[in-house]
């Protein structure tokens, strides 16, 4: 049961989301921008590495959530979601991406656990600052969304069929209007 | 110095704000919302849950600019600011917000962490629901602040009266536009 009353029928961050409308408006924003926004790094890769931050986190809702996102944009490939957010070094993936999930993973341990090495090794696999940037504050956010999503005690489903749909929703609307959507939804309209 | 080019002489997230505007705006809005926006829990106590968090991950910069924020509002409290940040259960605050930091230091050590006997504490004490889950937020929040200023090795000045000064134009103007405010001040506007 959740710390605080929520909304019924609601996962992870969606109840939340519903219950103070006023903080859902940035934190929605924040993530279409950072994970759908124009970007040198594909919309898979920056779900990626929010689903492997999550992992290492150990949120299982956002986990499942943005690790089935990830998967819808790479033509329903869980398995190669499922070891990337496993173990990177040894998936089917980018050098570059490889580079950019070992920052991440430093980031979530700690901003000062980002050594300048880890940062040198994504910028000699091709990596830009901007890149380099989105990494970090994709990292750093889903350590943000993790804790808000577990500190709350949030309901996480843990049937992989819903994860699968709302993960579509999601790449069908966006992120952004998300709490005005379900609110919508709730309001029976 | 950062990992990344940042522009000149803008110390902690004010470099990555003028760096990365699409992602500066909702950051600086969702600061705006929590921490100054309309809310049973006053602006001071809103800084010092941001400060501990930011003292519990080892963010001096954050830790600084948002202690002094507290201070401002304290009428220059310092040393009150420093206890709460050092140890806010023998400090001369509330208990309802000694039961909140407690819930706030929970979320810093990761959202698992929170415990009901947490919650229930600072519900004795008085805090409402929306009280509760806006400390675990401004917690989690600072969580991703903080990882953004360390991750990307941001400059961190050691005179405290820079930060007063930072401080005093915060209370004045507030988070939302502190990126179009540095970016004109660049351009010398």
């Amino acid at each position: 049961m959740a710390h605080i009353k929520l909304p019924d029928g609601l996962p992870g961050i969606r109840g939340p989301l519903v219950f103070r409308p006023e903080t859902a408006r940035p934190l929605s924003e924040l993530a279409e921008v950072l994970l759908r926004g124009e970007n040198t790094l594909t919309p898979a890769e920056r779900e990626l590495i929010a689903a492997y931050v999550s992992a290492r986190n150990d949120c299982t809702y956002c986990q499942l959530s943005h690790g089935a996102i990830a998967a819808h944009h790479l033509d329903g490939n869980e398995a190669l979601v499922a070891h990337v957010t496993r173990d990177p070094e040894s998936a089917p993936i980018s050098a570059k991406l490889k580079a950019l999930l070992g920052i991440a993973g430093r980031v979530a341990e700690g901003g000062r656990n980002v050594r300048a090495a880890d940062v040198e090794r994504a910028r000699q696999e091709g990596a830009t600052d901007t890149e380099i940037h989105d990494t970090i504050l994709i990292a750093a956010a889903f350590c943000m969304f993790n804790r808000y999503v577990d500190g709350l005690a949030t309901w996480t489903p843990d049937d992989p069929e819903s994860y699968r749909q709302r993960a579509a929703g999601i790449v069908r609307d966006g992120y952004a209007g998300l709490s005005e959507r379900l609110a919508a939804t709730e309001r029976g309209a």
